[in-house]
């Protein structure tokens, strides 16, 4: 992703490694301020992931795969079998950062999959520095191929609807439902974006309006409660979305509010995409009815920057993501074309 | 409505008259402290209105009638004729100060035809005195019958959804969409209230949570996003809104959300009432299409508790109202009885 560094723009991505230390733009301190967060071992680069230094499915996938690598270099024996012993531990903590993400748990196993397939402390090492690498690559390329897609779908002039970050800060780069946005952009297809806020963590004024600034293309932040409003005035195109599951029914599971955004959508006669990888589908899982949605602190609802905005005695609920069925949604853009 | 003090309770209206003073719930200051206002003059109580020190159509109403009432005793002179100026005048600054408000302009025009009826200082003062009173009284007694007749649509154990705050903060008393949950808290039934926080001034969780503690009446404060999410649960029974405007064929103008919420529920099956007095329905105008929608300040949506949430180069677009369509809403609660 571009971004905006004094007078020059520079490329990029949300998660990387140099030599053996981790490095990852500091998601807490956007937008307001841009800064590098470097994390020395697994053990700092898993509390990254728990602080929400770095979020995003995908991006949390290939933060994990790193430290499963830093784990592998941080090792002082010389016996294989006691290297795996170490990995297999810190693996165990990484894993346990996010309770809920499939892509951490999917990104650790394969990587200490691989490394235990080899013989070696040398050949783990080199392994893992590999592996984790082209985990990332490989997260980034099938971002890069939903943006292809989905640029299809924009027309020269279309405002397009977001809800929450599914941007390339969500993933290592170009992002799932920004990708397509992006792509058209640099296509020269004149867009406007409408970024719906995203209560109650504000990602979306936080961070998709963020990279849409550092890509210069045009955006308004608007309340939640605005997206309708616009809708029904027909000033929205499109709405495109990320996924953090998707059944194999077709549900999805994503941030809360997207339901709404959907269900005004379809009233409206409006496309409503989702925007995610193959890897986001649970072929484990019929439909969404199954899914315990995560209550998250009442306190994201009940204050705002420390501050309380309701009664001390009020109670609040917080779930962090909601349903969509199948039916609301025109059709799922992936790396390998979009599935109606 | 009810205010815990200390160990007790108290009744209080939203605004009323001591003397020459007009003294309110200072509306800002709530839910961290709750103080009362006192404006010594018209000026003062226009000020009041301007910075939302007081809001809500039918509290700015029964506000603007005591201003004109201050007026006509602030006059020092002894001539019927340039009290009648100063009036006027004075009447000029209370309209000028929410240049959108209905209830505002008719209730400083009622007032001042009454006086202008009279022939005397003296008789212009004793009827501003009473038509003021009578007006807060008939704007409460309003809010108390919607409360009686709405109150037979809430069974016992229902969840009530609301948005934003059409609480007695916003009327004199009581309330419009509050009405029939306090009626109903009182007569016993059990009911749960979940209250939209109604982004971007927090109205819901500043305003409605804090007369919902103040009576025990159970409730959540929920993001606006999650509204659609609990509906599609099973987990909300009816949604009661209020109405800043109600067109002659029966759309709805409301604080920006409403409208979404109102789709969500016809999806879902669940009931959407509107409760409002007579005194919304805007016979001049067919439908809301015509109507143009107030845009406020970007600053309400970029930043939050004066913190900026979006970068320095995002814009805002912070629509303050939205247009529900009648076919989206089961019935008006008016002090007069429920229109389907």
């Amino acid at each position: 992703m571009k971004v905006k560094i004094g007078g020059t723009v520079k490329d990029y991505r949300t998660v990387w490694m140099e030599g053996h230390l981790v490095r990852m733009i500091d998601q807490k301190a956007l937008p307001s301020r841009f800064a590098i967060h470097t994390s020395r071992d697994h053990c700092e680069t898993s509390i990254a992931i728990s602080d929400m230094t770095v979020r995003g499915a995908p991006a949390i996938g290939a933060t994990a795969a790193y430290a499963v690598c830093q784990a592998a270099f941080e090792f002082h024996g010389t016996e294989y079998e006691e290297l795996m012993e170490y990995v297999e531990g810190a693996a165990r903590l990484i894993k346990s950062m996010r309770p809920t993400a499939h892509d951490l748990f999917h990104a650790v196993d394969l990587i200490v999959g691989k490394i235990g397939a080899t013989d070696s402390v040398e050949d783990a090492r080199k392994t893992a520095l590999v592996e984790s690498a082209s985990y990332a690559d490989m997260s980034a390329e099938e971002c890069r191929m939903i943006g292809k897609h989905g640029e299809k779908l924009i027309a020269d002039g279309f405002s397009i609807l977001t809800h929450c970050n599914a941007g390339a800060l969500a993933c290592v780069d170009y992002g799932t439902a920004l990708s397509p946005v992006r792509t058209a952009h640099l296509n020269g297809k004149k867009i406007l974006v409408y970024v719906d806020e995203t209560r109650p963590r504000f990602q979306g004024s936080k961070l998709t309006a963020w990279e849409l600034s550092q890509e210069d293309i045009p955006h308004y932040v608007i309340v939640d409660n605005a997206a309708g409003h616009y809708m029904s005035k027909g000033e929205i195109d499109m709405v495109i979305v990320g996924a953090d599951r998707i059944t194999r029914n077709g549900d999805v599971v994503n941030k809360i509010g997207t339901y709404e955004k959907a269900v005004v959508a379809k009233e409206n006669g409006i496309p409503f995409f989702v925007a995610a990888p193959k890897s986001t589908f649970d072929q484990g899982t019929l439909d969404a009815r199954e899914i315990v949605i995560e209550e998250r602190s009442p306190d994201e609802v009940l204050k705002v920057g420390g501050v309380r905005v309701a009664p001390e005695d009020s109670l609040a609920r917080n779930p962090g993501f909601d349903v969509t069925p199948a039916r609301y949604v025109s059709g799922i853009i992936t790396e390998k074309g979009i599935i109606k």
